[in-house]
């Protein structure tokens, strides 16, 4: 009986119909009303045909805030950084750890590499070496067949930087990689790299079918970019005497909080517990500013967490060093964005975020968004080593129940002062307007 | 000269100002209109209010276009699947996955674990063996002073399961954890967890300083939920006879078909660079299902990548198996999920989306993301063994390329069909736009 609900059956030619059909068939099936779709949807043309235009079977328009935390000092310039994010207490902390650093100093980054990989994988009879021979002609064929795909990339500072095979005999009998390096510019490039990579596995299949006629033409599995990018790296640090920290945690110590601090980001380095938590708080940074950039951020993500376990043991990314009277934080990340193409000039809010890091290149997005998981990062373990998370969260929490609960503007005000030392609970919150009704 | 732009100075007390007030000094910073905020954010407070709330220093609204792909039929019921993502190939792909398999059977899915984990950090001199000893007694007192906070959840099935101390002081000098597992219902749980475990960390404190007064109080460095969860687990899968694999790529026979898929999958388990952008691939599909309910996808990105390194070998996390004349594709998830709590009952539209999904558990919903994570990675395997995917990809490319040209819709047309066959690159579509006029 209870199964009913999901007996719905198949619908033929979803994706052709219109908004308005799609919404009803929606309301068929789940008893939704088509208004709580329509009352979040922009009307505006302007506004909702470009969101629509992003994806398929749009129904109506998820909105998240976009906020902004001023006061990031990088390199020496001010910056106001753009964050999308449904995580209360991410923009606040951005915000914190901007305000704290900008009288120490400021962040600092830089660039350590800007080279993107793509592969093509392919199954082939014939030995390693006579491809490694083959190569030097092989590799010719290859730019000349791709030059008018790479052509705008090399005007633009990018294209095609190296090409070589790989022998991965070893692990499954007759796979072999081409294994390109790519660099471009301002491009997140993922289209431009896969482009290129699906035309060098037709001309790679024809070649070698050519060269070496005595065995069965190469088999072609895929080619594709590949999103773990350990090359295209980026750092960023903060530094400033040790004695400077006192009070950064209410009446802690310049020293205690150093020493805390210190042990805190060691844990993240020998335990996956704390690795995987410390490195989701970094990336609660990151992807905010990917979201409202633009940027793919399921793309950062795996580049990051891929590259954290890439020594064989999943490790906090940031670093720390107390030595000499000076306290040093640092994150290394491999991290591949864009400034220009994609979502970033097309979504009008990741337009004006472009805007308001002043134009940035994709070199200098990196280091911002090497900051802003630092950042991240620092006020997170600032808050953890401190009085816990939950307090500033409870906070929060206790706004969340009350919206849950339809509470009134009134209200609201009561229970903000009367939680102020007290345990916030859904049934707390409810039975306190129960109360005062 | 070129840095004046960024001289602006620090900005005191930006977040106390009013939302008009924090547009006008974003205004004076960056040159920004005000109204390209205004523009898109929402004005009706009864939405405008929900976003700001869930944020801080909110300045307008972020809008991603709300997907739906009908057609799941998972454990023999219909599901209508919601998806929030601002990349295009995405719903199209979860779109094509179901239809394949709405005719073969469908998907399965079980929960195998719903264990979810938190930590207190703590630092000690004395021996593991004095904890170990006096471990049973501590228990005792962490269940009874946690009791009031873990009372509710208790309730809704959920509450503290296990309680450990482990000896980590091989890996850092006097280190020790106490490893606590939970379970928590239907929600996510990371309030309850790190409530449950601040409260804990006092109480450890105060017990082992008075059990054993020959040693310094224990340090508490932090006490924090674990988003690594390789015990909150969901697998998925589906299954049909090998014959009827052929046609899933056009005029590709069955044989061939599920020869290559397993090569492609195969690759993924031994290979890096294509490991990474296969599980991308996953959490596309996941990622997008897990903001279209409200989930933090944050910790499931972070909690999966690590899933993926736990053997030290960064891997796909799907698998096939061909043999009998059956083909089985399936994945196994590390998935922390909520339906009650958080954004998911805040938000107007993660609340639509959990009535589109009929209001699962959180067990069915772990279930619900696993197939949204095997039918995203299906389609795209599908694609990269077939036609490879910038086909589909240069078509919506090419709606980008015009977009920013801000071509009429006649023009859009005329160059849909123009460049059917053609290579679409910005200054093709430009010259085109350009010799049309």
């Amino acid at each position: 009986m209870s199964e009913e609900k999901y007996k719905y059956g198949y619908i033929q030619g979803f994706s052709a119909l219109s908004k308005n059909e799609k919404l009803e068939r929606i309301a068929n099936y789940s008893g939704i009303n088509p208004d709580d779709f329509k009352k979040y949807s922009w009307t505006e043309p302007s506004v909702s045909e470009i969101l629509d235009s992003l994806s398929e079977n749009t129904v109506s328009h998820f909105s998240l805030p976009f906020g902004i935390a001023p006061n990031f000092l990088v390199n020496g310039k001010d910056y106001v950084l753009p964050f999308v994010t449904e995580e209360s207490s991410v923009v606040a902390a951005m915000a914190k750890a901007a305000k704290i650093w900008y009288s120490r100093g400021g962040f600092k980054a830089k660039v350590l590499g800007t080279v993107k990989k793509g592969q093509v994988h392919f199954f082939w009879k014939g030995s390693f070496s006579l491809l490694k021979e083959f190569l030097p002609e092989l590799k010719q064929k290859l730019y000349n067949e791709t030059a008018s795909i790479s052509g705008n990339m090399e005007k633009r500072g990018g294209g095609i930087t190296e090409i070589r095979i790989l022998d991965k005999t070893d692990l499954i009998q007759d796979y072999f990689q081409l294994d390109c390096d790519f660099k471009t510019g301002d491009a997140m490039g993922a289209n431009f790299i896969n482009s290129v990579l699906e035309k060098m596995a037709t001309v790679l299949e024809k070649e070698i079918s050519e060269k070496f006629p005595e065995f069965a033409s190469p088999e072609i599995n895929m080619a594709i970019l590949s999103n773990y990018t350990p090359e295209c790296l980026v750092e960023a640090w903060v530094e400033c005497p040790v004695s400077k920290l006192d009070n950064i945690i209410k009446d802690v110590l310049a020293e205690v909080f150093a020493h805390r601090f210190e042990k805190a980001v060691q844990i993240s380095k020998i335990d996956v517990s704390r690795a995987v938590t410390h490195n989701k708080g970094i990336l609660n940074g990151i992807d905010s500013l990917a979201l409202a950039t633009g940027n793919d951020w399921r793309a950062i993500e795996a580049g990051a967490h891929a590259f954290a376990a890439s020594d064989g043991n999943y490790k906090g990314l940031s670093d720390v060093s107390v030595k000499n009277g000076m306290f040093r934080f640092s994150i290394k990340l491999s991290v591949n964005v864009g400034t220009v193409g994609g979502v970033t000039n097309i979504h009008p809010l990741a337009k004006t975020a472009i805007k308001i890091l002043k134009n940035p290149s994709a070199s200098e997005l990196m280091q911002l968004f090497a900051v802003a998981g630092l950042a991240s990062n620092f006020s997170a373990i600032t808050a953890l080593i401190g009085n816990g998370i939950q307090s500033g969260h409870m906070k929060l929490h206790l706004k969340n129940i009350l919206w849950q609960l339809n509470a009134s503007n009134e209200k609201i005000q009561m229970a903000t002062s009367y939680f102020k030392n007290r345990k916030v609970g859904y049934s707390e919150v409810r039975d306190f307007l129960k109360r005062e009704k």
